[in-house]
């Protein structure tokens, strides 16, 4: 375990990194690379190597690995399929440990020439050089300071998320859109083919880093069932986990085979992986997103019983459906709460149940305040979902009277969760849907943007639809109540 | 039927209208309603109704309806429940054929009083006015001009979906949300506790009027099931009927009891009106909005044999999985196709399949074009779905190379699919993702809606999800080939 915590550190932490390929063609993989190291702020040593010798993007260009005047963490190649053997036992030679190597060309291709260069590389790795890839975009580690080609933009803090994916492109799209969704990631790292360093390796790491406290996958196939399994059923009661295992369906399967020569394995093999273990299966790329949501907003979990405040009648119908299909449930409220509320809301437009309907999604601050504690003073009630009440100043003109409300009034009314939640020790979700997606919508989107983010830094998870929210509620039970 | 024609057209086309309720007081719904019926640009002639006589909105007041001085063709009522009888034998005595009441506290509430005052209204519309609601939001008819209280900001321009829904909310969200999505609509009524006029007479109305190319719903339940049953068998083999039933769970049917009055009826007896009709039911709003998307922009349907065209590998292995779930198929491609491509695509990083990754999502419009007439040349592929690629200047400096792509190859990138369509007679489907969704990224939104509506107004579908791309497809199939 140590050893394999130690190697896998150097691909997040490298205190130096020599990139193999950079050169003049700004748009080759390995100058790209060196420029978002650089724009990234890697705070390490950059050794740039290239045959040509020239200077690229400021760097002096050495000819060799061999030639470096220092010790190197971290060795990224990018150089063609056929010439990544050399490059690897150069790397090996000068003494480097660990190397990604980023190009595709190898087993995925499903060729005879493919399959022998990626054989190739395994052997040179056991002569002491661990390898990341090849067909990957390597490592995003917001504590080492670096991150993959198409990361420059990242978020540079670091959060409790692990993210392992065979995929370089879901890397990418989901740390860019769960971004926005205020979850931040300790290390994450794009495999690709697996050749040497697979997934047991990379979950064995995670699991073991504290700064880790939820540990993700997308997964194609697994190259060491046997060890795959054991590491995530001992760990992932300790840590939540949740695992996307594409290829499920035949289609699926034969494209992971040319995606990353992956043999994706039977839907019975993984039913019964979910069953055996603590880890969440999640299907989809916005499950996966919600769940992390889910994690971070509400990491002891919340239980399954859902009372759901909701500013109109249909949307109060739909819960209750969606509700009740996700395996929750929306007890009724006791009849004493059920007269507290009756004092409180008009009799007319408006029912006093599980769901709640409060007529209108304009609200007061104070009626608002006085609703959500009475909610949340039911002893059969775990968890209070939102939906469809304006935060927002913009909404409320577009939708509501006239009159509408103040902005001071607004700004109350953003606090009520929190205070509710603070204050009842239950947590708090809400539902924000887009409301209108035109083109000239796009203050309104900012808005929800901003409500959004302020929940999320308050940590009242937020989501754009009851389904989602729902999904998400109901992992968290899931995992750590095992119902469901 | 003629008879049911003209009494409903009334509510969509008045050449007058009598607002009764509207007051000095700019919160109340008949206020509100008149100023939403004058900001939208009624043409007819208004007449606000109110006891106190005073100036509202620059209208003039009468006391009466009885002492209006013209004859009107709808009455719009918004006073408390109690008074609403009398509001209504007064239009009665008026001659007035059509009335709507707006506000709540009638059998909804489930209360004697709230129960009986719904009977009264009943048994005075057997003299001869027909009524809509109580409890809803009216009508929105672009071309008779008259629109919901909460839409003054819908399109003024008519399209060819048809809607009626339960929920007066549901009214609002479903036009606000689907206008972004380029879906207009023939007449929206919003008919909540369906007292008198119910969804049988104005699915009936909605299948008869020749403007309506597209029936679609929102029940809770259903007043008259025998006529529902025989109205939908009959019609919507020849006009596409999407329905969403809502209150299938038992969370959900208390809710609908407590929202409309409704009497939600079970889930084995619609599953006999679905297999017995052919309705589509969807389970969502997402579900009604794409699949209103699909008949809009694809009227004569498409087959269920997709051909994937992926910017990305990991896409092609989750869309091959979504496609198998939704029941669609991803044929191979014709081995000659195949070596076409060869022949067009780098063989490193791509896969030649079906689906079909392009290893990258930025693409050249020669390439792009030649790749997209492969595919489209199969025989087996109905239906052709193009995922992450980049139409978006910023996309494609954000995330590919530093060089990127110029905006005039990017203008010329986004006519291809529109070319390949007209060129192989063959559907075209884009998807385009929200790719980052922090407050900061607006820009990229922008440009994602402009691209979204570019596509929309030639026709092309587009859809933000893998899922919801090929559950729209897979409507259409089930609608116009009976398959799945």
């Amino acid at each position: 375990m140590a050893d394999n915590f130690s190697d896998m550190n150097l691909f997040f932490y490298p205190r130096s990194i020599a990139v193999l390929g950079a050169s003049e063609n700004l748009s080759s993989f390995g100058t790209r690379y060196l420029q978002a190291l650089t724009n990234f702020g890697y705070k390490g040593r950059i050794f740039a190597v290239n045959r040509s010798g020239n200077v690229v993007l400021g760097h002096d260009i050495y000819r060799s690995v061999l030639d470096l005047p220092d010790r190197v963490d971290l060795a990224v190649i990018s150089v063609p399929a056929r010439f990544a053997p050399d490059a690897l036992r150069d790397c090996l030679r000068a003494g480097i440990k660990a190397a990604i190597i980023l190009g595709s060309g190898f087993s995925e291709t499903d060729s005879d020439e493919g399959r022998n260069l990626e054989d190739e590389l395994l052997t040179i790795t056991r002569q002491g050089i661990r390898l990341m890839g090849p067909n990957c975009f390597g490592t995003y580690s917001p504590g080492g300071r670096l991150t993959i080609i198409p990361g420059q933009r990242f978020p540079v803090e670091s959060g409790g998320i692990g993210l392992i994916t065979q995929s370089g492109q879901l890397s990418e799209i989901i740390v860019g859109r769960s971004a926005g969704e205020g979850i931040r990631f300790s290390r994450v790292a794009s495999f690709g083919n697996a050749c040497d360093i697979n997934e047991s390796d990379l979950l064995d790491y995670l699991f073991h880093d504290s700064e880790t406290k939820v540990v993700s996958a997308y997964l194609e196939g697994v190259r060491q069932g046997r060890r795959f399994f054991d590491i995530v059923r001992e760990n992932s009661k300790k840590k939540p986990t949740v695992i996307w295992k594409a290829g499920l369906t035949s289609a699926g399967s034969a494209a992971a085979k040319s995606h990353t020569g992956s043999l994706a394995g039977s839907i019975n093999v993984w039913s019964a992986f979910f069953r055996q273990t603590s880890a969440i299966q999640v299907s989809g790329m916005e499950e996966l997103i919600d769940t992390m949501i889910g994690f971070s907003c509400l990491p002891e979990g919340c239980g399954t019983r859902v009372g759901l405040v909701s500013g109109g009648g249909a949307g109060a119908v739909i819960g209750a459906d969606i509700c009740e299909r996700t395996g929750l449930q929306m007890p009724p409220l006791p009849s004493d709460i059920k007269n507290k509320l009756r004092a409180i809301l008009p009799a007319s437009g408006t029912a006093i149940n599980n769901p709640l309907d409060l007529g209108v999604p304009h609200q007061k601050p104070d009626v608002f305040t006085a609703v959500l504690e009475s909610v949340a003073a039911g002893d059969n009630v775990d968890v209070i979902v939102i939906r469809r009440v304006f935060f927002s100043e913009k909404l409320s003109q577009i939708f509501s009277d006239s009159a509408g409300s103040s902005a001071e009034e607004l700004k109350t009314l953003l606090n009520v969760p929190i205070e509710i939640k603070k204050r009842s020790g239950k947590p708090v979700v809400v539902i924000l849907a887009e409301e209108l997606s035109g083109v000239n919508d796009l203050e309104l989107e900012k808005e929800r943007r901003e409500i959004r983010d302020f929940f999320f830094k308050n940590r009242i998870p937020v989501f754009p639809t009851e389904a989602r929210a729902f999904k998400a509620i109901a992992n968290m039970a899931k995992y750590h109540y095992s119902c469901l």
